[in-house]
């Protein structure tokens, strides 16, 4: 068995895009791994790749085992790596966590469960299979890990090791309250996304037509696998359907109070805050902005010539908007940039000459 | 009034971010463009950013009003135009078309009628405001007219006018068929995204956390303002009802039907044959593929080789997936390329020794 920083020997089945990435990334952090897949072809192209051998390994050896396999199937593998590597740790990388705890209960007994540590690297691509993997797929992005109560740590601190070699970001939650985020964070967005998707099914192409980059953003995530998204819902059922029963009467609410203005904006509103809390670097609630307001006399030309100013600064402009003076003819133009720059670009504007409310 | 082709005196009343852009680009095709808001300083602002004069004009000497102001006072200017401009065109940029001419009925008589052409501008924002114009906000944008059939020619000619020198592609639509098509398009997708980012409400910070690209995706839109969407989705109540209804029967169908694996399944397959509806840039349906074979020998570096090989070639490879040989130890590497490419993309790899499937 490996000491802390030595190298491991680790065994991953399935070497789809994700098997694979994990497999590519284990081998360049030092790791020796053997590859495994139903289809044999599948484990001699990773091979091919330089993501481990094919060899067969002594069952005795083997430090960890990844199962990266179809959630479906998942259950059963992991059970069967926890009876065959009777030293081993268990992990996979399905996105359901506490349902597969509960069918692994009812294969293997309380000493195997002990050597298995959920997680869940959050990574995927619209590709698939052992040519799509990347031995930096991982890099940055989240993976959370799902140890339970009677994980010792020497196999909480394997699955750990793996995750951060793999340059991921690593977080632990437990196995039943990751259901519950994926299911909101995750799951409710794709049924919604495939619902939307499937009522252009009876719209004219000519209406399509007039289709922009709304339509797109809800429904890209409908043209995702099918056959892989049955297993991950029907596996987290228990955590979707209050999604879907609150969506249900969500739009229940709206239809009998589409007509009364007041109901109509505060859902909409709703749907504002939901937003902001949704972190990333894609929101603006990550970074935090200021307002800089500079009061635009009404001679032409004025805002042509104070852009080109802002401009000669550098300085990036997020948004901006007018507001108005109600008593002198002059309208205030509000800027709204990353709060390090915002005393360089009072002091810019200040130096040309405009007047900066403070 | 103007001949085909002769400037033309315009009056543009809104002057926020369209009501600016129809400006600007209208002053860069050489026409006189009178501005007004009933905030004076955001027309001075407009003035000032060159969009056109803030000077009165006489109003027989008009040929095109531009209506650019929010859906709810829309039919109220339009009505006003066509009593003060007596021999102008009048047309708008609300995105609900159908309900307008409902509403200008009660307003204005059916010869004032006949001079209201509607039209649907499709390029949007986040930003809004007279600072935020742009001359070239509808280059290459659908720009959507709806005549009704009382309109004489030299009116649709006019505003049809206003949209091409706009750099917009311009199409024509009956003004009931626009409203169905934008309510399935964009107000749907609105609503659907508003429902999913308003239950972020009750998750947690630490599960928001495992947020990925899907959610942001299918709730960017919900952080649009409220303010302007409910005057949208009131205006055209009548089309977008039934697609909620239908968004409600469609969930109570998956939640009756989420234990059975074939049901599930179906649904998400007709979100798949949703998405490959919406033509666009994004999606796959407007470009034709093809889709090359190569077999792949289970020697080390081969697919290595292969990738550096196609990589010299400067073919970009679209998508790839591996399938096997059920009799031989070899994969067969499929690459998905733009079908220009094709017999290029086989030339090199024959070239270089490859097997290609023909």
């Amino acid at each position: 068995m490996s000491e802390p920083g030595a190298t491991m020997t680790m065994v991953v089945i399935g070497v789809g895009m994700v098997g694979t990435s994990i497999a590519l990334a284990a081998r360049r952090a030092g790791h020796r791994v053997h590859l495994r897949d139903r289809n044999t072809s599948h484990a001699l192209v990773a091979a091919g790749l330089g993501a481990g051998s094919v060899d067969p390994v002594p069952p005795n050896e083997v430090d960890l085992v990844v199962v990266a396999v179809p959630p479906d199937h998942c259950a059963r593998v992991i059970a069967d790596s926890l009876l065959e590597h009777r030293s081993a740790t268990v992990t996979d990388v399905a996105s359901v966590k506490g349902a597969l705890i509960g069918q692994l209960r009812a294969l293997v007994d309380d000493e195997a469960l002990r050597r298995y540590v959920g997680s869940h690297p959050m990574a995927g691509s619209h590709r698939s299979g052992p040519v799509s993997g990347d031995a930096d797929l991982f890099v940055d992005r989240t993976w959370v890990l799902t140890p339970h109560r009677v994980n010792p740590d020497v196999d909480v601190a394997r699955v750990r090791r793996l995750a951060t070699e793999s340059g991921a970001v690593v977080t632990d939650m437990d196995p039943y309250d990751h259901d519950r985020a994926v299911a909101a964070v995750s799951h409710l967005p794709h049924v919604a996304s495939v619902l939307v998707a499937d009522q252009m099914d009876d719209v004219p192409a000519e209406h399509l037509r007039l289709a922009g980059q709304g339509l797109r953003d809800v429904t890209r995530i409908a043209g995702s696998d099918p056959g892989l998204w049955v297993q991950i819902l029907s596996a987290n059922a228990a955590a979707v359907r209050p999604r879907l029963e609150r969506l249900r009467t969500a739009v229940d609410a709206l239809l009998a109070g589409f007509d009364d203005r007041e109901r109509l904006v505060g859902a909409l509103q709703a749907g504002v805050a939901g937003t902001a809390r949704i972190p990333g670097k894609h929101g603006l609630a990550d970074q935090v902005w200021s307002e800089v307001v500079v009061e635009i006399p009404d001679t032409p030309g004025a805002l042509a010539k104070l852009f080109a100013e802002v401009g000669e600064a550098g300085i990036n402009i997020e948004d901006m908007s007018i507001e108005h003076d109600q008593n002198r003819q002059v309208g205030h133009l509000a800027l709204l940039v990353d709060s390090v720059h915002e005393s360089e670009l009072r002091d810019q504007l200040a130096e040309h000459g405009w007047t900066v409310r403070p």
